[in-house]
């Protein structure tokens, strides 16, 4: 029989949600040798929080995030809170001697995520970021083809996040486009994760980038009523270099009309291409120049088959899984580091790599030149 | 706080993992009025019986199904044994006044399925077929469409059930295979799902059908050992007569190279199209030819928005579910059909229905003209 | 310096077009060692023959297909009028020892294609007939991947050929659908494009047939006045056996709302898969099975690098060709093999052969049973 | 009976024999009121020119430009040859009366540029510049439809061109590789024909750009003998803002493995979205966010109707066009201009706006922030 870790959540909502059912389904699907037991969940609303705990199996509530960080019986403490709460609880739960892992972006800004990638380090504890995307089977199908050696040298990258919620200007201004808390609007929400995708995939750091934002709606209702400023950018869009030589743009935007999730990416190297879509998310495009020339082509690889990352551990070849997934196949692996004692990926450092990456494109998108991203600890090929 | 209402489940291998996973998150994605619990599991090999129930959370483990149907604290009984097991269960519990799901095909053939549908009928219970794709979002709201009159007559059907995993002559005799325990081969595991779909969809019924089937490896291992003649069919193929004048054709194969789940279907009526692939689950492509000329063309409706059926209890849109969510779709209907004393569908009588559409497709595969689809309980349009 | 073959064309409207186009952009594109002229084109309505051949370069009109016949400049009878006049001017060119290329299908019955295949036997004269398709690249490039070995064994093979442009019940009733003009309606003028690709690329017969037609708009307009009976079928579907143990299903339709040109066919074969779709002709699809199985997927050959068939003739790779390249495709093979005196395909045993599959649908359509396609000449592995 | 125009043809290569064909095809197809004869064609190897002329019909051959523009039986000039031809003869040719039509880029930068605006402006007579790509039925629709009002205000364009052509460093130093010859690389070759599309949809002026370029392959051999430096790009990418508060960002390459010819863009606007791949022409993608919600869906419009751009000239709905016919369009709205005195578009105003924004991008590439593009003549909202 398994052991049991226990986890103190903080956060209740939509997050929460998708942490919460990784936590409960890590269980059947992956048969961790670390049992994760949903200890106690925590959130500012008493009633809202008790019955989500109730909905999703939580033990106890709590309404102060430091009798999470404190509990004893909290092994792993997992931050699904809006962005302004990373940076505290993360190092005073490292500080704790807790194992974290924190919904992404890893902070508002470089500031914050130098501080928490500093207490990891020292703390000595396994910490992990929730780029989720990593772990969509075809993303993770991609790194293990470049590894393979099929893509060789690449020449591009680009990278779209498009989405289009708030083109109605009737949406409020929720905290994700809020600055105080969100920190930044579409970089720290979307353009995170496929920075993130490219320092996961690429062997060439991001070394500079030029691009541009807008705030197309300047004003929106606030939720308790009143209006308010916008003063996150709606869109951002940027041109960047590599270390090893490549280019590559990488655009995110809540305005592209009829685009719902399209996290893409398109690789193309001296041997071979690789596209993904995130709307399409058990497909990888595979593009092979050393077959022979008459029967080159996309390969459209479903990647649903027993020999592909994480699918053994579902349903059988030809049975999708979904967005929620991604956060099971996470949590598996981190309790499988937890156990093993290995490193866990991504992790604070990641997450603080990708900061100095968002800055820099924040601080071009207000300039008129190329900004340089700040190198140091969690950068590669400093 | 919702009732609780008590599973007992025969059968615990790959329908059972699916069913048991249903069970399962129904309660916190759907906040169903009846909570299940998930009682008691039956199979005949204890040790794995047990290991499966605790690895999904059933509370006790029986060898003897009877034990299930006469449970006192299990208010349905849920099959996903063998086809060749449905008849006598189904029919027991129901006897036992107990609600029964059960795994589709309903039975072995029409004689069996008569029998469960007339047990049903008998009984007054609510009793289902676990038809799952009936609740793949995509092709509940197909029949929306339907229904808000978008497709008119119909002239055309036509459906695939492709799939390519016993291509390979080593895959041995499992008991889907085996002509005693499936009853059929591809006709009751492909078929009865497309042959349902056009039950569920179309407004007319099958009435006539012709058709041929192939056994391409005649002969393969046992499990168990040993070398065993096959004797059900690796595919068919038949078309066929509608009662409203449509006419149509059907495929079932698992020998379709490439092919994993390509269960597909396209309506063609005459104001507008339908087409559904499963391998692409949240897509439903439409054709309204009522649009302007200029911009009439295929749409892509991606099925996850949150007017789309089921869809509000998942995620936000453009977050895809998978395969296991058409389970736990159907369980939520049951359990809120048991809640409100409201017939659920499909029913014992919609097996039925689609066995005698398959028993005339075998029989039509095994002559040398068309066979008349039987009519009575259970046929629309008789 | 090419020497000049003469060309006698008889029907000047959407196929007189299409085949004038290819007599002309033949010379350009392909420099065949025979240079085409244009001598003389043929039809009953002068002033309309007069405007046509103006038009398209044709240097001189006549009005009685015997002028084209007998014409001593014409080595080269190109038969593009309506169906029913195909048998008398074929039998007549090549018992005055022309060439003949006709229009598909061959003729309107078995009996009709038998007289045209013996003439053409009897003639020892090249003769082909237009089945296009054959030259769309893709199609040709299908039969060389078969060819390679690539598919291996045969087990399915299904195609369509989807339109809609007869569903408005107030388009009239053109030549196309009367019966004594066409022969048949979509039987003649779809079926036998698909049942020709079938004969083309598969190494088994289509040995029998069951299957079912509709006229789903009884009555239309005459073009010229009144109201007339529809007596060729709309829709046609039809399953089948094969030589080699394959079986297939086949379905033409004028009534498949949102199809235009739906022409389709997918082969599972035993080491892999090919689907095409006229409708994206530059593409085939390749499914191979003998890939590692972590890289197996639908590879989307695009079939216009100078490797594939025909291609090095047009432009640079990336640069589509269209319907009308077909055709031209078609004229470069007949002016080649007349060169070279090679037996060119398909020929009138093609056309008759794939007559032979067409009279027994009908024949199955209006019967209760399935019918076999009468072997013989033309036929293979009868 | 038609007038005739003598066409006059400078340079015979590729892009000579995709005009000859259009002047010869257009004839034919559109019955223009003006029929061009084709008159002369030029080149330097009097041989090579010969065959050409011989193969598509030309009446004569000279060696010389100043042949061309001086001939009296000459009323366009269609300038094929290289890029840094382009001023000189199309300045005389302007001088000498002629309407004149030039191959894109119109020239090698913008000085150039302006001198041959100038002299349009001043000559008075009818210009042209070949984008051809504003012909390909499914962008001229596009137009159509922003003009329709289904866009509405524009937040993104975003627009690729990619190829893989020169990835193999074994190809030669071909002069679209020659800094003299072709101006720059991929800009003036690729970048060119996305910008012009963005000047032709937009109605927004691109106003500045950032960006970055590559030459990964330094050195080549040259056709002629002995290896030499690569000067011009082989990769440039861009981010632009548009007058109007659009963002966008453009990419040319020819290192995009598995690539051949991806001309995309996409428009984003306030009311729906369009989609172009050129890979796929006949397809435009249209999202209508006016619809109701439940029906919204990227809308496959499949640009081959009678009622769309240029499509009543071919053939009939679901027979694709090609990559060829863009330039007949192009050739049958020229001749009707003329015939009718009316402004042609592309103009030389509109290559020169191109012109501007190509070397503000060529000029961002080469250092570290934001180039605002030049204005003037043949700029919008300057």
């Amino acid at each position: 029989m398994a052991d049991a870790i226990g986890i103190g959540m903080v956060g209740y909502k939509f997050m929460g949600k998708a942490h919460s059912n990784a936590w409960r389904q890590v269980t059947p699907f992956f048969e961790p040798a670390l049992r994760p037991e949903l200890k106690v969940v925590c959130g500012r609303d008493r009633e809202k929080v008790e019955k989500m705990a109730r909905r999703w199996g939580w033990e106890r509530v709590v309404t102060d995030w430091r009798q999470v960080v404190e509990a004893p019986d909290v092994q792993i403490v997992d931050i699904c809170s809006p962005n302004n709460t990373h940076c505290e609880i993360a190092v005073a739960a490292l500080e704790a001697g807790k194992i974290v892992s924190c919904e992404k972006p890893l902070a508002r800004d470089t500031a914050e995520a130098e501080k928490m990638a500093e207490a990891a380090r020292r703390s000595g504890k396994i910490n992990t970021v929730w780029f989720n995307y990593r772990r969509v089977p075809a993303i993770a199908f991609a790194k293990q083809l470049i590894e393979e050696g099929r893509i060789g040298r690449v020449f591009h990258f680009r990278a779209l996040y498009l989405q289009d919620w708030t083109l109605d200007a009737s949406v409020p201004l929720l905290w994700r486009m809020d600055k105080d808390v969100a920190g930044s609007g579409v970089t720290g929400d979307l353009l995170a994760h496929i920075v993130d995708i490219s320092n996961f995939l690429m062997d060439q750091s991001i070394t500079s980038v030029a691009g541009t934002s807008r705030v197309f709606v300047g004003e929106r209702e606030r939720p308790e009523g009143g209006r308010a400023k916008v003063e996150i950018e709606d869109a951002a869009v940027f041109v960047c270099q590599y270390s090893g030589g490549a280019i590559g743009h990488f655009e995110a935007t809540r305005f592209a009309n009829g685009r719902k999730n399209a996290n893409t990416f398109e690789i193309n190297g001296e041997f071979g291409s690789l596209y993904f879509n995130l709307e399409d998310m058990s497909r990888l495009w595979y593009f092979d120049s050393l077959e022979p020339k008459h029967v080159q082509g996309w390969r459209e690889l479903r990647v649903w088959e027993e020999c592909h990352p994480y699918m053994k551990h579902w349903w059988v070849p030809g049975c999708a899984i979904g967005y929620e997934h991604t956060f099971t196949n996470q949590a598996a692996d981190l309790l499988e580091a937890i156990h093993l004692g290995k490193p866990m990926q991504p992790d604070f450092d990641d997450g603080l790599r990708c900061q100095r990456v968002c800055d820099a494109v924040l601080e071009a998108c207000g300039s008129q030149g190329w900004v340089n991203v700040k190198s140091g600890e969690g950068a590669v090929n400093a």
